[in-house]
C-alpha cells in the first residue's frame, strides 16, 4: 500500500473540512483523531473518498510519505502542545508539522524554536473562513522554516481560495509566528468591520428610523459599490430572515449580547505591547464586552437618561449616504491601523512582512474578503514602504472626500445619545494621525513636573528637566 | 549595638526618600545597596541621621530584628528576582519581604506564592508620589498576608501622606497581587487624567482660542470647583512658567511626544483580559501612542486636510464652562470604568477589594489625588455593591446635568477637526452603558450567519443556530 503525501490530525469540523478539501484536489489524506469515533464517523459518511483512517499515531505517521506533512487541528493552546509531545518521538529530521489552529503567533514563535532543535520544521498557519471556507477553499496564511513552506505550499496552493482574478489565496508570510500573527490581526480588522457595520445600523435605524426591510434594501445597494464585501453581503441578508418560530425578523429577536473568542483582545493587547495605535479595533473589543453587560444595560437605563428622542428631520437619502461615506472612511482608517501594526510587529519582529501580498490572500475565503483591499495592495505595490495607508492617493482622497460625513455621522449620534465608539474612535485618529501639534507637550510638562521625567524640546535635541516649583 | 525594626534594599531616589522617610519618624533604619557608592553617598548627605549602613547582604539581614521587616526598591523585574533569590537563604521564617517597585501583579502573585512555601511573608505595594511622595508622605498600596500587614502597618501609617481629615493614605488592599494591582489602576486613571486635561487644552486652545495666560487663568479658577486636584493645580502653573533659555511660554517649546513607562498599557492589557470595558483608558494610552509618531504627524499632516480654520462665534465663557462640564463629566466616566475593573478583577482574584477604602488612600500623597475621591467613598459608603459609580445619585445627577456640555465638546471639536479621542469615548461609553439594546444583536447574527457561532434569543433562554442560506 502507497503512502500518503499529507495527513490531518484533528478532526473536529475544521480538520475534516480542510482534509476533505485536500482530498477533493485528488490527494489520498490520512486522517487520524484522539477518540477512534470522530475517524469511524467521517470515513463511514465519505466511504467513497480516498481518506486513509489510522487509529494510532505510530500508524498515522508510518502511512505517510517523507518528509511527512502532518496538518494539526486540534485545540489551541494544550491540545497543540500535547498533539506536538506525541508526535515528536515518531518524526524524523525534516517532517513538517502544520498548526492550522487558531494559536498566539507567540506560542508558534516558541514551538517553531523548540522543534527547530530536533531538525523539525514547524508551520503556525491562519485558516480563515470558517467551515464552508475550510471545505471549499480558505485564506491561508502560513509562517514558518521557508523551505517547509516550499514543500507544502503545492496543496496548500490547490485548497486555497482564488481571488477574483484567479490568484490563490495562499502566499508565505514571514518566519515562525509570522503567519498566525497576520491571522490574529485579520481577526482584529474583521472585530473593527462587524463594529462598525454595528454602528451604522444603529445609526440607519435610532437616527433615520428606517425599518428591517429598509435596511435590507440600503446594506444590499451598498454591497454593488465600494463597500462590496462578504460582511456587507450577510448583512443585506440578515435583515431579509424570519424567525420561523415567531414570523419576527430574525434580528429583532436575537439578543444583543455580542461573544468572543479572544483574538480581538490579543490584537489589541499585542498593539499595546507593540506601540502601534490601534484605537478603533479596541473600541470595537471593548463594545462587544459593554454588550455583555445586558443586565447592567437594561438598569442603567432606568437610571441614566440621555436626549430627548426627536423624528428626523433631515434629507433621507442625502443622510445615509453620509453614514454610507462614514463607513467606508472609517473602514479606511482601521485598516490603515491594523496595516500599521503588521509593519510595527514585522520591525519588532524581523519579519519582513509583505503588506500588498496579505492584502492580496484577504480578498477571497476569509470573513473580511471585500473589493476594497486590492486598493491596499494597489497602494503597497506603489510605495511598498508607506508610512500609513491614508498616505496613499486613493485613501487620502477617501479621505478628502468622505471626512465631512464621518463628521456629520458622529456629531447626529452624539446628539441624539446613540453610541457609535468606532466612528468616533476613527476620526479621532485621523484629526490625531494629521495634527503635527498634539497637546502631548502639556502631558510631558506635568510628568516632568510630578516625576521629573524629563522632556524633549522643539528647537533642539537633548533631555530637559524645568524647575518646577 | 540594637538592631532596626526596618531595612531598605535599593537606595535610587525612592528608596533613599522612603528612607529618610521612615528615618524621620523615629525609626533607625537599616540601608543597602547593590553598589556600596549609593549607600556612601546617602550616609555622607545625611550624617546626622539614623541611617545604618550595610555592605553585604548577610550584614544587612542580621542587622535587622525578627521578624525583618524588608522594604525592597530595586528595579522591577529582573532586579526584584534576583534580589529575592539573594535574600532568601538568608531569611527567616515569618520575616517579611515588601516589594514597594512598579512590579506587574501576576508577578507579585507568583513571588508570594513561592515565597509563602518557605514560611516567608511577602508584601507588593503600590508607592504613589513620585520623589517628593515618597520623602514626604506617599499614598501605599500594600497587598500580601494579613498577618504579615499587620506587622508594618504602623511604619507604613506613619509614612503615609494624610488626607484633608487626618486619615493616613495607607490600607490594606489583599491578598497577594491585590495592592500592586491597585496601583495599577491608579496609573491607568492617571492617563485618562492627563489625557482628558490635554484634550480640554486642546479645544480652549485651538477652538476658542484661548493664549497660555488665559489657559493658566482657566485652571486655576476650576481648582477652586469640583476639579480641585493635583492634577489640575500643576496645569494652571505649567501655563505660567517661562523658559529660561528663549523667554517664552515653556509649554510652548516642549516636544509634543509623550513617553510612557508602560503602567497604563498594563491597565489597558488586564481590562481587556477581564472583560471589563476600558474604554477611556485605553484611549489614552493610544493617544500618547500616537503623540510619539511625531515624524509620520508632521509628515502626514502636509498631506491629511482637515475643516478650514473658523474664529469662534459662541459664547467664550458659556463654552469654557462647557468645557469644564465635559472635563468632569468624562472624569467621572473614566473613574467608573477603572472601579468597575477593579471590581471585575476582586471577582475574578477573589481579593474582597474594598472600593470606598481605594478611593480614601488616593485622596492625599498620589498624583490623582482629588477633591471628587471622597464622593466616590461616599457612594461606596451608600451601596457597596454598585455595579458601576455611574448608577450613584451623585454621579448620576452629574450626568443628567453635564452630558449636554460633553455633547457640545465632543460636537465642537468634532467639526473644527481637533482630536478628542478621550472625550469621545467618555460620551459613546456612556449612551452605549445606558442602552438596554445595542446593536450587537446584529455582531451575533453575523457570527452566526459565518462562523455557526449561536445566538441567544430576547424572548428565551437557550442557545441557537439559524439556517442562513
Amino acid at each position: 500500500m502507497g503512502k500518503q503525501a499529507i495527513g490531518v490530525v484533528g478532526l473536529a469540523v475544521m480538520g475534516r473540512n480542510l482534509a476533505l478539501n485536500i482530498e477533493s484536489r485528488g490527494h489520498a489524506v490520512s486522517v487520524f483523531n484522539r477518540t477512534r469515533e470522530k475517524t469511524d464517523e467521517l470515513i463511514a459518511e465519505f466511504p467513497d473518498r480516498k481518506l486513509v483512517p489510522t487509529y494510532t499515531l505510530e500508524e498515522f505517521v508510518d502511512s505517510l510519505e517523507k518528509p511527512r506533512r502532518i496538518l494539526m487541528m486540534v485545540k489551541a493552546g494544550e491540545g497543540t502542545d500535547a498533539t506536538i509531545a506525541a508526535l515528536r518521538p515518531l518524526l524524523d529530521k525534516g517532517d513538517i508539522l502544520i498548526d492550522g489552529g487558531n494559536t498566539h503567533f507567540t506560542d508558534t514563535i516558541r514551538r517553531n524554536q523548540e522543534l527547530a532543535k530536533s531538525g523539525l520544521h514547524f508551520i503556525g498557519t491562519g485558516v480563515s473562513g470558517g467551515e464552508e471556507g475550510a471545505l471549499k477553499g480558505p485564506s491561508i496564511m502560513p509562517g514558518g522554516q521557508r523551505e517547509a513552506y516550499d514543500l507544502v505550499a503545492p496543496i496548500l496552493t490547490e485548497i486555497a481560495a482564488k481571488a477574483p482574478d484567479g490568484e490563490p489565496c495562499v502566499a508565505y508570510m514571514g518566519p515562525d509566528g509570522a503567519g498566525h500573527f497576520v491571522k490574529m490581526v485579520h481577526n482584529g480588522i474583521e472585530y473593527g468591520d462587524m463594529q462598525l457595520i454595528a454602528e451604522s445600523y444603529a445609526v440607519l435605524k435610532q437616527v433615520v428610523g428606517l425599518s428591517n426591510q429598509e435596511l435590507g434594501a440600503v446594506y444590499t445597494e451598498w454591497n454593488k459599490g465600494e463597500l462590496d464585501s462578504y460582511l456587507i453581503e450577510i448583512t443585506s441578508k440578515i435583515f431579509d430572515k424570519k424567525d420561523e418560530e415567531t414570523g419576527k425578523d430574525l434580528v429583532d429577536v436575537i439578543m444583543d449580547r455580542a461573544a468572543q473568542k479572544g483574538t480581538g483582545k490579543w490584537t489589541s493587547q499585542n498593539a499595546l505591547d507593540l506601540g502601534a495605535p490601534l484605537p478603533l479595533i479596541t473600541e470595537a473589543v471593548f463594545a462587544r464586552v459593554l454588550s455583555s453587560l445586558k443586565d447592567q444595560r437594561v438598569a442603567a437605563s432606568k437610571v441614566l437618561e440621555g436626549p430627548a428622542a426627536k423624528p428626523f428631520a433631515g434629507d433621507r437619502a442625502a443622510f445615509i449616504e453620509a453614514v454610507r461615506r462614514a463607513l467606508y472612511f472609517s473602514k479606511v482608517i482601521s485598516y490603515a491601523q491594523g496595516f500599521a501594526q503588521l509593519r510595527a510587529a514585522s520591525d519588532d519582529y524581523k519579519w519582513d512582512l509583505d503588506y500588498g501580498t496579505i492584502a492580496k490572500i484577504f480578498r477571497a475565503g476569509c470573513i473580511i474578503r471585500a473589493r476594497f483591499l486590492q486598493k491596499i495592495t494597489d497602494a503597497y505595490a506603489k510605495d511598498k514602504q508607506i508610512a500609513n495607508l491614508l498616505l496613499d492617493p486613493y485613501f487620502r482622497d477617501i479621505a478628502a472626500n468622505y471626512q465631512a460625513a464621518l463628521r456629520d455621522v458622529v456629531i447626529a449620534a452624539t446628539t441624539a445619545g446613540v453610541p457609535v465608539p468606532a466612528f468616533s474612535s476613527a476620526i479621532a485618529y485621523f484629526d490625531g494621525y494629521r495634527s503635527a501639534r498634539l497637546p502631548a507637550n502639556l502631558v510631558q510638562a506635568q510628568r516632568d513636573f510630578f516625576g521629573a521625567h524629563t522632556f524633549e524640546r522643539l528647537d533642539k535635541p537633548g533631555s530637559f528637566h524645568a524647575n518646577w516649583s
